[in-house]
């Protein structure tokens, strides 16, 4: 009896073992997504360098900013979620570059007080549904890349669906 | 005085005239989009065949059907609206394809009974903010497109921000 009890027993775990799994296995499939995912469109990219095809979305402050041509600078508030998948090939529709893996959402803050050394942006990711900021050394790495773009208040998007 | 007249008259015709032309550019840049515009998004591409980045947005019904994963088949009501833009190289970032010239907006509107012809699918397009319907001939050579898809409702979209 005690040995059919800890077959039983370890058919139990093993069962279980593979049922979280399967569950983790899915949630890796179907990831969770931030407040963003609601928001509209300003643009979309696809990131040679980076190999990603990505949407750039904007939170109400930055969509009105956009509309209202509110641009340069962005007003205090704007929120930008740049979310990105790996590039695929269409499986259907080989001249089709689709969303294969989800690579991150990113975001820029902006805030012209806290801000200031930045441009008045602040960066970071979303985790999960999280928002959550670079510290001051990693913004000044993301700000580097976006000084060529000063005269457009650093930004490399044009908002397109207004 | 008549010369002088004439002449300030040709004055003022010309002034209109560029002022018109000048209206009329403003308005190609910057085209009146739909309904669709505050819609959440589905899914990115990047057509190589047609040199066109798009975004695919869905309506409410779309929306949340994707995020139930309801979608085989999607429901009635479902309206999907897959905007595209010319392919222009980034010039400050030529690793980046992002949007140029505005292409147009398509429509796939749901309804099973009334599109059963074509797999429950209507086709369309907007003009400006009016989603317009295409006939049962036009939207029989976009269904003929959609049908490798069939296992999939006909749809080649995968819902990615859910």
């Amino acid at each position: 009896m005690k040995n059919a009890s800890t077959a039983a027993l370890l058919l139990a775990a093993a069962a279980f073992t593979t049922a979280t799994t399967l569950h983790a296995e899915t949630q890796a499939a179907k990831p969770v997504h931030g407040e963003y995912k609601d928001w509209s469109t300003l643009s979309v990219s696809h990131r040679l360098d980076k190999q990603l095809v990505r949407t750039i979305l904007g939170n109400d402050v930055a969509i009105k900013a956009a509309r209202a041509g509110n641009t340069k600078p962005w007003p205090d508030g704007t929120v930008f979620a740049k979310v990105g998948w790996k590039e695929k090939t269409h499986p259907n529709w080989p001249q089709a570059v689709v969303p294969g893996e989800f690579a991150g959402a990113e975001a820029m803050v902006k805030d012209s007080k806290k801000f200031a050394e930045t441009g008045g942006w602040g960066f970071g990711h979303w985790e999960g549904d999280k928002l959550v900021m670079n510290d001051k050394e990693k913004s000044a790495t993301c700000f580097a890349c976006h000084t060529p773009m000063k005269d457009n208040d650093y930004v490399y998007t044009v908002p397109v669906l207004q």
